[in-house]
């Protein structure tokens, strides 16, 4: 019992993620097991618990815990309020990890707490401002401030994918108009590809050849872009000068000095990311935005689970 | 010596305005003096150190000094990078405070300084995040998250007025397209105004009649509007509607309890601001959008130094 260390817990609707870490921000150990959600709640906690204890060896002396999951959360009371990927509603999560250990549990937005870990210990390292941006099937943002992650008034600030890009532009499910994400996500590039082989068949055949029988993808786009197809190709770049146009928004309302750009989508790379800075460079107020370095995410899957045990020093006040 | 003060200074290009403070933000003396910038640096310093003694008593004891100016700042120098009103360069104003009284000079961006007195001590008051946005002939805003304000790399966040609403827009003199600015700003809404009236003389005779020789302003369009021109509603409506689009993304990206907004244009009112409410109603993001109080400033032109004041507990780190 020497050692102080920090749980932190990614709970996805798959796999519940632990990691062990040093007060460096150093992971020591970490285990993943399925979250079999369908068991109930009470197992999940059960997995959870069995799952720290595994981590822990016996020079550690656990001194936090920190816990990033999806869904609605009442943070300052620890309390999952509704997870429809774990099929939650008003669980004391927080409370009965504080019963197990003895120790402080902290719950956060899986987002934030991905976008946190990137900024404590991955390409966000060293810096105080930082934007953290998941394309995805949708658009989301985690941003750090001053060194402190920026949560708003119920957890809900960064949603990125839903500020405006064209005011005059289709509803989004949202209810908001034109927003970011009807242009730039996955989910857009694929609706986009479907939309323009309705139109234009011919000039679709690579696309459409490579779907086969299934729905056109964000992945298959992708892939008909890296083999020459000039109609994907377009629809990557229109999509990356669209997320451009957005992050020049982040960028004169949040000043940052780096901006990680991760998530699914953004895998298919220069196609998607090329078109993209080139908005960055060509439209932001040069003093803020010649200085933002824009870079992907180091941590990999582990950024959920490292960023919640980080944030057991930066708790919901 | 036993009362603790502070002392705000608001330095503007035509106007130094300073008021002193007790711990509770209350203010307990203020004055005001002409700046006479011609008058170089070294004698508008004189002026402020001269000023602040001025509204000294004797109980009081001076604990720290904050200073709000338009310009490029190096704050944590305490040094006015560049101020073209008042024809500032690098002037190490902090220091030369900080050598006449002995205290700790917390030099802010003015927009910032406004946006934290009206949080601390005015239609903020009592919130923990806060967007104070000022529309005036550009558009600016300054944030508060979790009781701190947002500046960011240097100093630089919080340009709403060049957050993009129609990506596919005209450029903007910043260099971005779409600019919110180009559709909501009191300059915007004058060129428009311009537009229109050469557009349909016929249906702009109410305006252009009020403006005369002159060329027309927002002042004219809000009289016209007033006074039932339909024209002249129109374009506020669009003005107030486009302010509202932008206003929705920054509630998605802040998550804020409160949005104040004020300067020269928003005192057009109800013509202006209905559309504006509307359109954040419509569109916000329910759970977000519903909470947010969309408020006027209450401090008058006193927020900028009460803001300075109170930046001293919260300095630039």
């Amino acid at each position: 019992m020497n050692q102080k260390v920090y749980a932190g817990i990614d709970l996805g609707g798959t796999k519940i993620l632990a990691v062990i870490l040093d007060e460096s921000g150093t992971i020591l150990n970490k285990s993943e097991q399925s979250t079999d959600a369908q068991e109930g709640s009470e197992a999940v906690i059960q997995r959870m618990i069995q799952l720290i204890k595994d981590c822990l060896e016996p020079s550690y002396q656990l001194t936090g815990i920190g816990v990033a999951t999806a869904g609605t959360l009442n943070a300052q009371e620890g309390i999952v309020a509704l997870a429809s990927n774990l099929g939650w509603n008003q669980v004391p999560l927080g409370k009965r990890l504080e019963q197990a250990f003895g120790v402080p549990v902290n719950l956060e937005n899986d987002a934030n707490a991905a976008a946190y870990g990137e900024w404590a210990a991955g390409a966000g390292r060293g810096t105080k401002n930082c934007v953290y941006v998941t394309v995805s099937t949708g658009i989301g943002a985690g941003i750090v401030s001053a060194g402190r992650l920026i949560r708003g008034r119920d957890s809900s600030a960064g949603e990125l994918g839903h500020i405006t890009i064209d005011w005059n532009g289709p509803r989004c499910l949202c209810g908001n108009v034109g927003c970011l994400e009807l242009y730039a996500s996955g989910t857009a590039i694929a609706r986009r590809a479907q939309q323009l082989a309705t139109q234009f068949p011919e000039e679709a055949l690579m696309l459409t050849g490579r779907a086969g029988t299934n729905p056109i993808t964000s992945r298959h786009v992708a892939e008909a872009a890296s083999n020459g197809d000039e109609l994907s190709a377009k629809i990557l770049r229109e999509a990356g000068q669209a997320l451009g146009a957005g992050l020049v928004s982040i960028i004169h309302v949040m000043n940052p000095e780096v901006l990680i750009v991760g998530g699914g989508a953004a895998s298919i790379g220069a196609p998607l990311l090329d078109p993209m800075h080139q908005v960055i460079a060509e439209r932001g107020i040069s003093s803020m935005a010649a200085g933002v370095k824009v870079v992907s995410p180091s941590l990999g899957k582990e950024a959920g689970a490292i960023g919640a045990a980080l944030l057991v020093f930066d708790p919901i006040s």
